[in-house]
């Protein structure tokens, strides 16, 4: 069972991801609805929450740990690794690996939540592997809530990603970061506001993909993954608001779970 | 001490009506950042919620409780106020009954958060006591956002602002009520974009008022009220842009202080 686990349901990019690069693959999803989001909280707090979200996914059968939320791969991976036993993937390293492919100029942009950019993770990350690198990051605050009630194409929602956008673009990067798994859902607004000629880069599908690899490359853990082609979704609240977004972003109807009290001390 | 919680930081609108209605009186606050917000949660989750930040208040010295938080007072006030000994203010009925004074036509526009507005609790509240009023309600989802981003007059902020108000002035209200207390922090875009002929109802005004009346008639109680200045505000995370955003909010810098592990069953 492959867990995956975000602060709510944009995280499900990852899952979609997952199942096109590992299909029949068995699949259990935590979204922390209850406390959503984390992007806008302190890395003490989404450290606590991380630890409590891979709990509840090793406790319903995960045997490998996707952290599909770029807030807690940030803040929280080191932590989550050295409290479990599974392998952890975080969505950060195969962004930055998969834009290092990318980039001509070397001049790249990263967005993300202000919990993501103050982090500084993808710009440490970048520079280690190109010292040479030149790294701009732009917080963007508001593109989760927009998302999350679906104006994915309004004029609002344009001006805003423009908005975002304008430093990044006037200091021409070649290739750009999408540091959120909420933001592939605003991809083509972006990549018409940031010009064709900028390389987007979806950490989703670069997650997916290296953990495809990492199968691949291990076949006694890939033998202890079932393949029933089953995909349980748990969220620690549902509404019909969360039912309905979830269902836009996976592309079909997904039944969502309560996970019932999230009291796991 | 008056005790008063909300979701996040915007229930400090209330705290600096309390301020000015009842000055010198001791306020304890509790915004409850780790899980903000709660207007896009459901109702059983948010009552949960309330119960734990009212422990919280009263074990800190609460007498009295005031939810200033609508999409609270809108399904936790009963459960509150059989759970606990303490009266328990909501921020619903001030606005009501200041909104009746208000209206000359009867035509009543409500925006609140989507939790807020699908309890249904306003226009209940308003044809109880004026059945022959007509009542139109608009969730605005993503004002809340932006107060918390400190966009107040941001292109952005005003056209979404008349997008979600439209609705509402196709129907000639005569009165608005801000049915979630980040919004007064917008009344100036709101109003303009409403029309200068609409009266506004701030129920954070409406709510202080309220209190200091409720105090005034029941002289035992406000004698069990300690005055002497003190505010403390207490949060269940910190970050400097919490910070940054209650200081915008009462005007002058106030000091957060850490709620501590929220773990209080």
């Amino acid at each position: 069972m492959i867990g995956i686990f975000d602060s709510g349901i944009g995280g499900l990019t990852v899952v979609k991801g997952v199942m096109d690069a590992l299909p029949g693959y068995d699949i259990v999803y935590f979204g922390d609805t209850a406390r959503t989001p984390y992007g806008t909280k302190s890395s003490r707090t989404v450290v606590e929450y991380a630890l409590e979200d891979t709990e509840f996914l090793v406790k319903n059968g995960a045997k490998i740990i996707v952290m599909a939320c770029n807030t807690a791969s940030s803040v929280a991976t080191e932590a989550v690794r050295a409290a479990f036993d599974v392998p952890v993937y975080e969505v950060i390293t195969p962004a930055v690996d998969r834009c290092l492919e990318a980039t001509k100029k070397g001049i790249i942009g990263v967005i993300g939540t202000r919990a993501t950019i103050n982090s500084g993770i993808y710009e440490r990350k970048i520079l280690e592997k190109k010292p040479d690198a030149r790294v701009h990051c732009a917080p963007c605050p508001l593109l989760v809530p927009l998302v999350e009630e679906g104006w994915r194409n309004k004029p609002e929602t344009r001006m805003i990603v423009k908005k975002y956008l304008h430093p990044l673009k006037v200091r021409q990067i070649d290739t750009l970061i999408l540091g959120c798994t909420h933001y592939p859902v605003l991809k083509d607004v972006i990549a018409r506001k940031i010009g064709k000629r900028v390389a987007i880069i979806d950490s989703s599908t670069a997650t997916a993909e290296s953990i495809r690899q990492f199968a691949a490359d291990n076949p006694q853990l890939d033998a202890s993954f079932s393949k029933t082609d089953t995909a349980r979704f748990f969220v620690s609240d549902i509404t019909p608001h969360f039912q309905e977004t979830a269902k836009s972003i996976i592309g079909r109807n997904i039944v969502l779970e309560h996970s019932g009290p999230f009291d796991l001390k």
